[in-house]
Parts: C-alpha cells; structure tokens; sequence
C-alpha cells in the first residue's frame, strides 16, 4: 500500500526527545526564564481544541511564596520534587470558555451551543484542557526542557488557593526544569500494540 | 534570569510542523500504509500517564467495510470529511485498564489504588486516555501526517459499533491523511498569554 506524506517526518532525534526517548523526571532543577514561559504558551496556543474552546488556564507557579502556597495541596510523594522544580504549572480548565467563543470562534454562535449545558460544558472542558495540558508536556520537550507531569494532589484545594471566586478547576500539575539523569527510574514497559490497538 | 535547558529547541521549522503552522484540516486524502500506523503507535505509547496507566485505546477505521459502520454516528458535518480521509482513528478509553498495570507498573500495587473506585477510574481514564489523543495528534504531525480531530459524533453508537462487550468506550476521533490547504479555513485567533495563563 503506498503511503502518502504532506511533509517529511522530523528527524528521528527530534522524535527521541520528544517521545522515544523521553522520561518524566522527579528530579528537575535550573531555572526558567518568564520569557521561555511565554514562548512555551505560544507554542501551545495552536495545538487544536474542538471549535477552538481552548478551555485551558495555566497558572506557572515560580516564586517561593508561591510554591509554598501549592505545598499542603501536594500529596506527600510529589511535595519535594514539587518544591525543588524551578516550575509548577497548575493545569486548569474554565467552566466559563464558551463566554469566549464569539472572539475564539467567530463564524457561528458556538456559545448557544454551551448555555445551560453543564454536562456539555464539563465534559468539553476537561477532554479539551487536558488536551491542552498534553500540548504543554510536548511543547515544553520541544524547547528543550523536561518535564514531571503528576496528578497526586489535592485538586478542591488547589482550586480555593489558586483558583477561588473564579470558574477554573485544577486538572493536573507539570512540573519543569532540568531533568537528572543519574535519578530517573528505569523505564516501564508500554502495552504492544496489539493490547492497545487495532486496523479495521 | 538565566534559563538552563537539558538539551537544545527543535528547529523552528519542526516547531512550525507540529504547533505554530499546522492546521486542523477538514478535507484529507492520500493513502496510509498500516506499518505507519504501527510507526505512530509506537511513538504515542512513550507519551506520560499517571501511574502510567496508558488507558487509550485505537481503533484505526481504514475499510471501506468498517467506515461504513461508523457513518451513522457521525454528524452530518463529519460524515463527508470522515469518509473521504484514508484513517480515521477511535481514541477509547479503558475502564478496565487497572487491570493491566502489575505489568504497566510493576514497582507497586497500582490496581488496588483503583480497584472498587468507579468515580476514580472513571476520572484517570478519561484524563490520562485524552493526553494519549493529544500524542496521537502530535505524533501523527511529527510523522509528517495531516489531522482532522474532532468531536461531533455519537459516543454511545460508537461504543456499541465498536466496543460492544467490552469495558471501552470512545472519547474523541482523529482523520489523518493528506491536507489540502487550499481548502483551509481562515486561522481562529487564540487567547492572548494574559487571558490564559499567568505567573506567581
């Protein structure tokens, strides 16, 4: 069967750093520049939402306040590695982003689609900010960076301190930096693909 | 403020193919030879789950025969477009993906964390499932693929064509092919970095 491509594949170190080769990291250090923080939403930004909701907020936890703000939420495993990380991003969804879509999705009135839909709005929300969440593991790989993506914490009160009086729910946390080497775990095996996957 | 990075950006021309110039294309054609397929799953399953969970599950629709059978689930937007693509792929999610993991996880008694907690499974599937979607719709770029993800279907005739008697069910789908750019919509703007995220 012949195969037909619009575009070359990257080149397979490209695909290494961003998927083969890759590790999630518990022990990330450096620093990160705020304008690396910015080139990293404006590479996610494009990645594709369904009638562009683009539901996702990202609160980028630096300061030490800040991070000491996060701490009681985390659970007890994902507290230090949380803390040393010169990055926490809270990954976070609007139960509001249909009040968008007349910018975000000009051509039709996409927000009647939404209103007075709460399960819609949920469900729509969290499939297409965790797409979004995925968008930043991958584009925070593709500036060269690593990345500790976690979901042990307590998400009600991440909400209060980091969220509270607004229509935004925590979804998961990455943590970025500096990845050490000497420290990952060895890797865990994947399913094959007949497990996971079929041709039909 | 210095930034410390482990390893070096892609080139912007990689960054544009996956996220600052690609493009949801609706119109896709050209033909997909099943050893890409496997090619692509085997760049998505390296992709981060919690506990790696890896709860996706692909079904990649490529017979005349099998897109027939998904027709009726789609909505009258999507039919045209879904069945004229050479793939279109399922993404599921497994309920019952707790059941893998003393081979997915092996260092500790994952299954247990899950095991009785339906809310909890129900949550981590969807979640974790969704991030594997967003591999899949990088990886497929990153293969030099065009992708057409989309939502407006019948989840639950999707399961019932598809997943009957088993603990799976559909989350989103994805037609991959060839773009026609000519047939591009204009590009929808995207939420300024101060609408959508913020550093504390």
């Amino acid at each position: 069967m012949a195969d037909a491509r619009p575009r070359t594949a990257l080149e397979s170190a490209a695909l290494d750093s961003l998927f083969s080769s890759a590790r999630t990291h518990n022990v990330l250090g450096g620093s990160i520049a705020p304008e690396t923080l910015h080139a990293l939403y404006d590479l996610v930004k494009w990645g594709p939402t369904s009638a562009n909701q683009s539901p996702a907020r990202f609160v980028f936890v630096t300061s030490p306040e800040a991070k000491k703000k996060l701490e009681p939420a985390l659970s007890e495993m994902n507290r230090p590695k949380s803390m040393a990380a010169p990055v926490t991003v809270i990954i976070g969804y609007d139960l509001a982003f249909h009040e968008k879509l007349p910018y975000l999705f000009p051509h039709t009135d996409a927000k009647s689609w939404f209103e007075g839909n709460d399960a819609l709005i949920r469900e729509s929300a969290f499939r297409n900010g965790t797409l979004q969440g995925a968008y930043l593991i991958l584009a925070a790989r593709a500036l060269g960076l690593d990345v500790g993506p976690l979901s042990g914490f307590d998400n009600a009160m991440v909400d209060e301190l980091f969220f509270a009086g607004t229509s935004v729910k925590s979804n998961f946390l990455v943590n970025l930096g500096v990845g050490d080497d000497g420290q990952l775990f060895p890797r865990s095996p994947r399913l094959p693909f007949d497990e996971a996957a079929r041709i039909v």
